[in-house]
């Protein structure tokens, strides 16, 4: 049986399967698919994922796309601890959650491209092959982040659209973690799953104080219980294999200085 | 056991609800809230579903919110005929394309918003009374777009990116539809169902050529034998409970007068 991922070191939606592959303990082949260097549109790829976007769960020779999809899928395809409830409702909660994560995946994406990507971008790419590179996305909604990102356009007001709906986020969060220690409550899921990447990327951009013990304590928390998890480690603390040199920040200490403010 | 759905009669997402009860010949006890007279924002409701959304499904006392998410509830929940695939790579092509429906969800919104909704409302109630009512609304996503198309300020060119949606969303499912009759192949699943009510409303819209037998011949068979279910003719002939006359107009010929120009 083999199992390939197509994916990227800082792909938050990366992070979210390689965790559940290995909270299942799933063997699993590494893919590297270099956003920095644009092979997401490359035609080999494009051909398994025609939205070029990362990841790709191949399992023998069938492509799966979208992470809350691939997830779900491997929940149900694989051996090990399981990930979704077996309760009806409980499936319910972990999927409204899921969903919520979701509507506050462009927040994370506009915060991410302009305040994380784009400066690495710069330094490797003049703004000519990234405005030529923005056009070549096949969905419209990245052409438009990405070609305004390059051209400075993403304004300061939907950065700060986008900051709050990460805080109203966060409060959705705080409030169903009173059925703690997990999202669902006794289970560890999907959704806590869904939801690790954002902190571990806001943590990168400086912003962990939106969980502080004072502002949100049940956040906080939760956020200490999920990243002692080896399989998060693991996730987010995937190399760059193209030997980029680039190394994900959230896991230091918040003081650290080559931290970007969100 | 009670079950009850929160719903309108032209809410897409309700229709997507009533549907798969119908398809799994569940009991149901309809609660009626009726978005022309706001009553998504009462208290009582919103203890149910604090983001004002319909619909909310209400088993045994416990809700379940969000239309995609409620119908997998109701498949795991209840008896009936099978509405999720127990192949998990046959589930995982039925989520894809529910996500990518829910991708095409804001196109829906905004046009519906505009050519189908706003008019009825502007019969009944003052600018100044819908425009309370839409900064009202619990989520930004809403008091947005309902506040700017009260002011007139979705713009032609919104629209017109929203049809280009939704027709991206139409050739992806011409695609698919090549493993038919139904999304994921043999069987008719929540795919067909999240799509069901799109195609109802683009209909009443008057943009049934989108899908005409020469410029997509496979989506015009299958819209053929979903609109032949009499699960699909129950919920989306939904009568308006509260008596206000209104009538979906998608299931009339498409030369009806009456149709807004999409």
């Amino acid at each position: 049986m083999a199992v390939e991922l197509y994916h990227f070191w800082s792909s938050v939606c990366s992070v979210r399967c390689r965790m559940a592959l290995e909270e299942k303990g799933v063997s699993w082949t590494s893919r590297y698919i270099d956003l920095f260097k644009f092979d997401q549109m490359e035609p080999s790829y494009l051909a398994i994922n025609p939205d070029g976007l990362v990841p790709t769960l191949v399992h023998d020779g069938a492509p799966v796309r979208e992470s809350t999809v691939i997830n779900e899928y491997i929940d149900a395809a694989f051996e090990g601890p399981k990930l979704v409830p077996t309760d009806p409702l409980e499936q319910a909660r972990m999927r409204e959650f899921v969903r919520k994560c979701e509507d506050g995946f462009d927040a994370i994406v506009k915060l991410t491209m302009v305040k994380y990507i784009l400066p690495k971008l710069k330094n490797r790419w003049s703004i000519e092959e990234l405005t030529k590179q923005a056009a070549r996305r096949p969905l419209k909604y990245y052409q438009d982040v990405h070609s305004r990102a390059v051209r400075g356009e993403i304004t300061e007001n939907e950065l700060a659209k986008s900051r709050e709906t990460i805080e109203d986020l966060l409060d959705y969060l705080e409030r169903v973690l009173d059925r703690g220690p997990w999202i669902v409550g006794i289970q560890f899921t999907l959704a806590d799953i869904a939801m690790a990447p954002y902190m571990f990327r806001l943590s990168a951009l400086g912003a962990d104080q939106f969980w502080s013990h004072n502002r949100r304590p049940k956040v906080n928390e939760w956020y200490a219980r999920l990243s002692a998890r080896p399989a998060f480690r693991t996730a987010v603390s995937w190399p760059d294999e193209s030997g980029g040199g680039y190394e994900e920040v959230g896991l230091k200490a918040s003081t650290t200085a080559e931290r970007p403010d969100v």
